[in-house]
């Protein structure tokens, strides 16, 4: 693939202005490091978009122009509107990647993806966690070992109420007794999705070179150079059919009415 | 279990009142050709709801009272209420039982659920279906051979956009050239989902003894005693943290604010 | 189902003879210790057979008589003669239920269902396990809280070299950091099969109530009351083909040779 | 990937040799058509392995050099030594490709992956098949319109016994009455494996250009350039353990005995 992919990187940025600590290990906002260091990849072409923005940034121009996006949420769900969720629900299906970052699990768009409550167990205690790697020889996990160790993380804990993923590419240890599936892919519709769960604002998670690997690699595997655009049609026979003594009425009304 | 399962026949109720045909072959509606066909079974204690009454007749008390609720809908999907699909689709993620029928595929509740577009191709002719029983050993095809044969029937045609079942159970035949995923098992949350494709309107689809045979089957297999209500708990550490020192501030905000 | 269950334990029964250890946690074979708990219950009817029986006690008779199979087996897996592995294997796919214990990960009736490797990081240091239910809905953990915790348990950790299995039921958290799938359900042919990863021969884990409970349920849940037997057939057209005008000839070999 | 995909072609290479209609229709064998049709891209490396040559072509070396194998076999399958078989299993789960072609359902190597029967329905009368794309978006499918039509196919139809494939890419339906599952997509271990149903030595199916495109693009998508090979290793803690007080013996035994 010689053209680019584009990636839209979503940030609710509301932490980042509001909490000190967040301020401090974030000053652009968590959406600019991630921009950073995805921007170093010569096939990837990286925009913003945040939710005080117009359209929370996202514009039909950007999203008919976004191959790959990825998502974080946390406090502001809820502000994030049904319209432009919608727009990105079906870009989705249509074949865009969606990439979605830790509390990004109980925004709006991975809920209406997934059909499900999305929750868990947390705690934020600055404990280690150890991502097991249990597909190694997925796109996603390219030049990552046997774990990912993270000296401070938010716990998030089973049951994740989820559904049963297509693949489950990492599991967390966590040092206060609870696990949980970290890495999550999926498909629906055309589109590719993967669920990371690392990525608390009070930790510097994003500028982990371990993590920041297993985001662009999720980008490159996210991307899709096809559309798709499902439709309900009424569809002629392909094959000749029998004679019908045929004394049923029709409906005859359109599925979607 | 010697308790009755509590099961709720949900149906738009429209066709069968403005289409003649319809009304010839379902005078009482189909919710009630359903409902007695299922109340022969001394283990299911059959209830109707339909669109035009109250709540379209899911009050909360009859859906807390609900097992296994199934669901027929087609001209007037986006009639039915979001309040009250809400309410549904929590009821599935917390246990209850839903078996999603024919046109229903397009319904709210069954695109909240799946999380795609549901489309499909379609085409009113009266011909000729063939479901093959690829799981013979599933509760929901006991007493059901080979295949089922519809001698009359609407075409529905692959692509349908849904999120791979976790259990295909039939893939049907049409006299017309196409093939279609028609018995389709999934969980959400802690419910147990069937659509299940037979059902159209202007044929006698839900007076065919394996019809009624599958229907009932599915009731009793999604039927669960549990119930579950999933939040997203602040939860205490199991094992003793190491000493952190933590110079990192705390979001401290709830998951869901 | 008022038919009992027929269940046969089949246990290596090699390190309780060699082993002070364990023949002091296990005098009469953990296959005793199994029959014993089941044995409660008076749905089930209980069988054992060992190693060193003559066909390793799983004569045609006692396979044909056997609803749901239980495996536990270590040191001696490939003393298991491949012709008993074979009919095993011919009776989980017409629908008997196999229930794989702890190291019998490595059995040759596993690895044969499975299609890999199934081998896995492994440690005997009587650290803590804590197995996490994430599916409280599941017929197999009913009666089972959140989390089991087993004081002293051998580590085995991830990567499981398993294919992704139809249902993930429990996952381990391990003292010294890892974590493992330790409840995996299958279908295999017409069968199902249930791995779990308890039932280290060194610690007194069959005498804990809640595994007790766990393999009782996966011992109802596997059993299944038909039998299938698959076979190749030559099959005649169901609808009425088109004029051929063949000039191809026809390869008629029987696809089994 | 500058590096090229390094493709072995086995076919069994028995029909070509013994009737006249296959020996017309693929004078120098199945094995070399699919050479051709492949070795027009610029990125295959291939070569052939047929079951009368020594170590059927499989030599440890040829092995090794394989990134991706195409399997074709029929009447012989039984004539394929177990200790091949061994070593493509092996060459699989490390990380080969593996894509298995019509009759090839019922080899040795697709069964020992798939742990099932692999049995289906077969009639042999040149009827017509129509194989519906239901993954447009999947690498496998690119160029591949709806769906692909061969006016004279071999049936094979449901109950096809295989476990539940990791997606689903072709359904067919045939002119008789039946449906297949056409194209299955598994991992085992760190191979990919693709099932694809066409392919009957007497009628020209390696000739359609088609048929030719899916084969062409499952190469490409089965080939990976890691390998794995797992073992079962004792491996020390992480964490540091708690003091026990261990009265327990050890089995210190290897699991592999």
């Amino acid at each position: 693939m010689s053209k680019k992919i584009n990636v839209t990187v979503w940030n609710e940025y509301v932490h980042e202005l509001k909490n000190e600590a967040v301020k401090k290990l974030y000053p652009n906002g968590m959406h600019n490091t991630i921009k950073e260091f995805l921007s170093t990849n010569e096939d990837l072409e990286i925009r913003t978009a945040t939710l005080a923005e117009e359209n929370h940034g996202l514009s039909d121009e950007v999203l008919e122009n976004t191959d790959v996006m990825l998502w974080w949420g946390h406090m502001a769900h809820k502000k994030v509107s049904d319209e432009i969720v919608e727009k990105v629900h079906k870009r989705v299906l249509e074949g865009m990647g969606l990439i979605v970052l830790h509390s990004g699990h109980f925004s709006k768009i991975f809920q209406k993806l997934m059909g499900t409550n999305c929750s868990l167990k947390w705690r934020e205690e600055a404990e280690k966690e150890r991502l097991w790697n249990i597909e190694p020889n997925h796109p996603i996990t390219q030049g990552i070992g046997e774990y990912i160790e993270l000296p401070n993380a938010e716990m998030y804990g089973e049951r994740f109420d989820i559904p049963t993923p297509d693949k489950l590419i990492f599991i967390s240890w966590f040092e206060g007794g609870e696990v949980f599936r970290s890495g999550c892919v999926y498909e629906r519709g055309h589109g590719k999705i993967f669920y990371f769960r690392p990525g608390h604002e009070t930790y510097p998670i994003f500028y982990n070179p371990e993590i920041q690997k297993v985001i662009t690699n999720a980008t490159r595997w996210a991307a899709q150079s096809n559309r798709f655009i499902d439709n309900c049609p009424n569809s002629a026979p392909l094959e000749k059919l029998s004679d019908k003594n045929i004394d049923f009425g029709k409906a005859g009304v359109s599925q979607v009415s």
